[in-house]
């Protein structure tokens, strides 16, 4: 039996473009779009909304800025009901870039903020509300939250905060089911007029699993990615969401297609998944930029010596 | 805190012998055991115990036949306290190969069988009890067991069996956590007498939640392989199952150095992991066989045919 009230937003590209510097081309991304459109995924999120006068275009792929123009290229001509979702970092955003609503293809704005900026975030999101976007704070880096800074972050959240959905984002992939458990729980507590979502890291080969945790308590937003694309380690593989869902709206055969077509090829040019760099970032509740930073070098394969080197840091 | 009465099976020997006819030579096999008993694993399942009037030598390799001076060239001169495990099938082992236990390198064997099968496995555990090994009997295609049946063969194994652990095979990778929830519950609710393990198939990347989730109910043996290797998705692997068991006798670093020096090359030659016709029979709850088979293909990417082909398929 399906639970109708749960929502799945696809972050491939999104997430995806922390590996290859936001640069999918228009064709591939078009691609994406149809594939989730005719799979009936709910929400597609393309990208980051950053300033270019923090960030030089220069330096980056288009999906990284998000302009309209260049959503239009991907989403005209298709029949869809998928909605489109940007995000924001705080501190990276310039809020009079944000057009109202009505003048925008984007349906959603989704704020990415640590617990110490969440009234940074508050701001953020209820402009984006003020300006008529559906909006959502994603809460980085759980896994490290003190547990009364959490607290006091979900209290304000409820009371000052017009976003519809607050997520857990387990960004290290360093949960397991019984803490994502308590951290769900916790939410739900304490944010009664909201939804409450997960974002999970698959370093553990955890991400499916934690998000099927966190649904049997009660989450109804669920951020998942094709094949599990995604920052090192990647995400929750959208086709196993879909197929654990049971919403008989649900079509997994173009997702099937697309990653036939496009990311397994993808897959031999650019590297995420389960590789134990990332495991062991994981499993020491660490960022993976260190484990990144080795995949490019020459030591790539030296497993002992990287965990041997996060073990042996100096941290007091 | 950990729980001390837990033990760790390795089987990369043995499951992963599925995906190569048992092929892996004395050097590998040793670097393995090595590993495991630096890294302080419990048990090591090194192959199978067949018969071979059932099969022929030339068709397979040596760890379809686990002859104890094989075992003894992977062995000797390693200091371990790291107990050999054979598994034999019900109806492919001649009892009378078996050896007392005092004249062999193996301290433990495991009885695999289908629910129907258990009048066998029993007369066999308990044959191999008598003889003075350590034994158990792991109970495959559980997800396809009717729920009646599966009480009677427990009720069964409770009252006739000698075996210490009755273990709980996802051989399909079909499984979620409530799913193994149910079944290690109802299990342990029955075996008063003995121990329950878990051994899970990797096809939608649940091996290893589905394992914590067994733990969580009291299931103290579990199996685990190196690196995940095993037939078609894999296993639960060993790496994050140590991390995750914090029991400090574990040192993960031996097994980082052999997926470093053996598993990564390794896996250039040989395929298993997550891998989207794999994914495909775990979520339709079927053998993996159909999706060996097409990886050896030359369609070993169509996904959406092989998708349909299975549900289109007749069943009635």
């Amino acid at each position: 039996m399906f639970r109708d009230k749960i929502k799945v937003l696809d972050c491939t590209i999104r997430d995806g473009g922390l590996i290859n510097n936001h640069n999918f081309d228009h064709r591939f991304v078009r691609e994406v779009y149809k594939a989730l459109s005719e799979a009936k995924v709910d929400y597609m999120e393309i990208g980051y909304k950053n300033s270019k006068r923090l960030f030089s275009a220069k330096d980056y792929g288009i999906w990284k800025f998000c302009e309209d123009d260049d959503i239009r290229k991907v989403i005209d001509g298709i029949e869809s009901k998928t909605k489109i979702s940007v995000m924001v970092d705080v501190d990276r955003v310039d809020v009079e870039d944000i057009k109202p609503r009505k003048d925008s293809p984007v349906a959603m704005i989704r704020v990415a903020s640590y617990v110490k900026d969440i009234d940074k975030a508050i701001y953020l999101v209820n402009h984006f509300a003020d300006k008529g976007y559906e909006t959502t704070v994603n809460i980085m880096a759980i896994s490290r939250a003190l547990d009364n800074e959490l607290t006091e972050a979900l209290q304000q959240l409820e009371k000052e905060c017009k976003a519809q959905v607050i997520y857990i984002v387990d960004s290290f992939g360093a949960l397991y089911q019984e803490t994502t458990e308590f951290l769900i729980k916790k939410a739900k507590s304490i944010l009664k007029t909201k939804e409450v979502g997960i974002h999970a890291h698959n370093n553990q080969q955890l991400a499916f699993g934690n998000t099927i945790e966190a649904i049997i308590h009660d989450a109804n937003y669920v951020d998942a990615t094709i094949y599990g694309l995604g920052r090192a380690a990647g995400n929750c593989p959208l086709e196993l969401i879909m197929s654990f869902l049971k919403n008989p709206k649900f079509d997994i055969r173009p997702i099937l297609d697309v990653i036939s077509k496009e990311f397994v090829p993808l897959r031999e040019k650019i590297e995420w998944g389960y590789i134990i760099p990332y495991m062991i970032t994981g499993i020491l509740d660490e960022h993976p930029r260190a484990a990144m930073a080795l995949r490019n070098g020459d030591k790539k394969e030296n497993y002992r010596e990287f965990y041997e080197s996060l073990v042996g840091a100096d941290e007091e």
